[in-house]
């Protein structure tokens, strides 16, 4: 069975990737989403609750079920205390994420992330994502953060 | 006040890095664990419970805390599912580790971790560590995996 394929974007850098990324995820786009990741069987993502998938099909399936879910509000997701890394092939961004429902101002939780991005012939993709809930849930920023670029 | 240096170890691969990681850990070395860090102020750990730290003396003391933690039994950790990608300049290592009492052969709990090492001009250190619960206890297997290389 042929695997579905995401659409074709070009990221030029990590943080292009990494917008795309946060982008897919409030849209719940899942094709946005799978665009934005490597096509490749060693991919990983780990999940807040701690559910680990390796694999383009996999990971896939982890974000469909995900966005697939019952949505009486919406998710914003802002962004702070990043650190990124870069080298000429593979980049690191941790980051802090203040999750927010639309039309609230104060964070329901944080998530602590290390999103890692590979140079590929296709631009910047995404090659692991890990997330777990902080320490202790931070107040989002009254303003919002503006996005790391 | 000078920073602490850690002892001068050159690890030739991202594993020897790894490796040296866990054997640190498991021995509460703390002048060997931070060998294996990269001296850089953009190093990041995320400990199991969800404290992240950033910065090569915020890394030294979360470790050295662990590790002058009371000890009733020594921990070991057992490693399985390891995915390993390198490029020339940056490895990730997604592994998940079951811990394991000494004495002991079944797992307390297992911990999703990515690993992320760099190549310096003193060999591969760790520049990020991201560790957290998995979302269901496996048991360690009955014969410890033999270390990744």
């Amino acid at each position: 069975m042929p695997r579905p394929r995401a659409k074709t974007f070009i990221f030029p850098t990590p943080l292009d990737a990494s917008n795309a990324f946060y982008e897919a995820f409030e849209a719940r786009d899942i094709e946005a989403m799978m665009s934005v990741w490597a096509e490749d069987e060693e991919i990983v993502c780990v999940h807040p609750g701690g559910l680990r998938l390796v694999g383009y099909s996999a990971v896939r399936a982890g974000w469909s079920e995900l966005f697939s879910g019952d949505v009486r509000s919406r998710l914003r997701l802002h962004l702070s205390e990043a650190v990124l890394v870069q080298t000429i092939s593979m980049a690191v961004q941790s980051v802090t994420e203040h999750v927010v429902l639309e039309n609230e101002t104060e964070s329901r939780g944080s998530v602590e992330t290390t999103n890692i991005f590979m140079h590929t012939p296709a631009g910047w993709r995404m090659l692991a994502h890990h997330a777990s809930p902080s320490r202790e849930p931070s107040p989002a920023p009254s303003i919002p953060p503006a996005r790391l670029h």
